[in-house]
């Protein structure tokens, strides 16, 4: 009798929101590691937004995920076995091996991981690619000087928590922009920004720039964006001159939303600088990042929190959760 | 007796398009310099759109132009009295001297220019402010590589001309935006464009981007925005990975219209840098910038063309007609 496992696929793209009938749940034999592969046994599963963007076809910085196909997404889990003389059983790896119980690998992309001060899923999470993005956006881009103000919308996310630290231990003020009460206070009082807005309250450009304006009295230096929309329209109206937006995500737009810049005047006229980018491309950077971030995490300077689903089969509808910003922290998906 | 000239000040603020009404010529005394101070006759005042967003009363990078004061202008004319050691009657200078027949100068943006080579009027375009526009959104911002593509909007312009022709210069594709075929013409044929879009063909982004893509099929490297709106958000629809974006006007906005970016989600899926520019605050690339740019003109490598309207009295409807494109080339005014 083989043994089985279950996966994820994409069966079908979405038209609008992503519904639970995109994904379809599968059993597979465990798959057999070849000379050179490892077979991991996957602990966690990280949920990211930028998912959202490989379930359509259309021309990006990445391959469409294929249909039918094991969905794409960063995993830490202990391999099983191995015909790679680089990993042994026993260790704990990062890699993207998917939406699955058992991914194989043939150690491309693949980074053995100590779990003695930090634990497991954090790799995924402040010690992994969301945490690399915040820091390459904060150091690569926005480069805030000591007393300068940073925004980052997101900002009780994955992404958006390591922002706001980053910013506070470079000497910076960090404001958030975070979806309800409970969340803001946590950025506030859990995080040590020193102010959210809920973005909740201000639906509209005018609105959000007000509440902005009155959290940042003396202006905005540096935006770190993760949503678009009105958030970002509301910071480019508070941003002082010289200022920096480092564009990593755009959540208001994923569904196909229009979420426009109307404020291009202040581009101009305050000389700012916009740039998008694709952490995945800097690799130069990981080794510095994830050590600071590692010994940021290790002495709780970096502090961070995950809402986790459980087993495989909750991960869509937690995918669609975390697009709707019903995940409180990093969304994970356990599968042991 | 005393002798008098003629100054145009700013009346009243616009509230919507700029009309007649909001300028008024005065007759005044010639004034006299005092010591230090030197007296310019005026021969030609330069027209240019910044001059728009200084009759409004809003946060800038700049004061407002006052009411009752004479409109703010760059000016070439030729010394008429000198208190000032730097310069003599006789000398032909550059300066911020403003819509007047006559003004005074304590020295202080005043630069001497030797007409043997190059026309008076063309310090007050092609080696003068607008050219140094172009060349530092080029070379500082832009940095195209040889065989790249570089979009221009207002390309037949003051500042459109010269982006245009330094990315030939430079080993580039120049692409072009301007407005009727009279113009669309001589960007190709009289500039040496690779291609021009006539953008009275194409009002909306989807048109505006279709007609991008039919004349840059490789897809768009730099743009180089003077416009706004339509122009931008089309090309924006057109741009490579990590492409770059001068942001140095926004014509299409002065009178208050909504010039939103709705494309933003490429902004960030590759990965563009967009970068807002006053070539004012650059004042260290002046002096290469304009060696570069004069030796270019005097070779006839850089060419322009101007529009010239005659007298102080004609200023207010040529400023007009420049904000609506009625210009073809750098827009003058000639007083002497």
């Amino acid at each position: 009798m083989t043994a089985t496992c279950q996966r994820v696929v994409l069966a079908s793209r979405p038209t609008g929101p992503v519904t639970p009938d995109n994904f379809r749940l599968e059993t597979v034999p465990v798959p057999e590691p070849a000379d050179g592969q490892v077979l991991v046994r996957v602990h966690y599963l990280s949920l990211d937004p930028y998912m959202r963007s490989r379930m359509m076809d259309m021309r990006s910085y990445a391959e469409p995920q294929k249909l039918g196909e094991t969905m794409i997404g960063g995993t830490v889990g202990i391999v099983e076995q191995s015909r790679n003389p680089r990993f042994a059983a026993g260790d704990t790896v990062v890699g993207p091996l998917g939406w699955t119980e058992y991914g194989l690998s043939d150690g491309r992309g693949l980074m053995k991981v100590d779990t003695r001060a930090i634990p497991m899923s954090a790799y995924l999470g402040s010690v992994g690619m969301p945490g690399v993005t915040a820091w390459y956006g904060i150091n690569r881009i926005c480069e805030p000087k000591p007393g300068e103000t940073v925004l980052v919308s997101a900002a009780s996310g994955a992404v958006g928590s390591v922002v706001g630290q980053l910013a506070k231990l470079a000497g910076c003020r960090a404001l958030g922009i975070a979806g309800g009460r409970e969340k803001c206070e946590y950025v506030t009082a859990g995080l040590g920004f020193d102010a959210c807005i809920d973005h909740r309250q201000h639906t509209d450009p005018r609105s959000m720039a007000r509440a902005i304006r009155a959290a940042a009295p003396n202006g905005v230096d540096c935006v770190f964006e993760n949503v678009g929309g009105v958030c970002l329209d509301g910071a480019i109206a508070n941003m002082n001159p010289f200022g920096r937006i480092a564009l990593c995500g755009l959540i208001a737009g994923y569904n196909g939303e229009d979420i426009p810049i109307h404020n291009v005047r202040n581009l101009l006229v305050m000389r700012l600088r916009m740039q998008g980018f694709i952490v995945s491309e800097h690799l130069d950077v990981w080794p510095q990042a994830l050590q600071e971030l590692a010994a940021g995490v290790a002495s709780g300077r970096i502090k961070y929190r995950e809402t986790v689903a459980e087993g495989l089969a909750a991960a869509p509808e937690a995918f669609i959760g975390m697009l709707a910003g019903k995940n409180f922290g990093k969304q994970l998906v356990k599968l042991v």
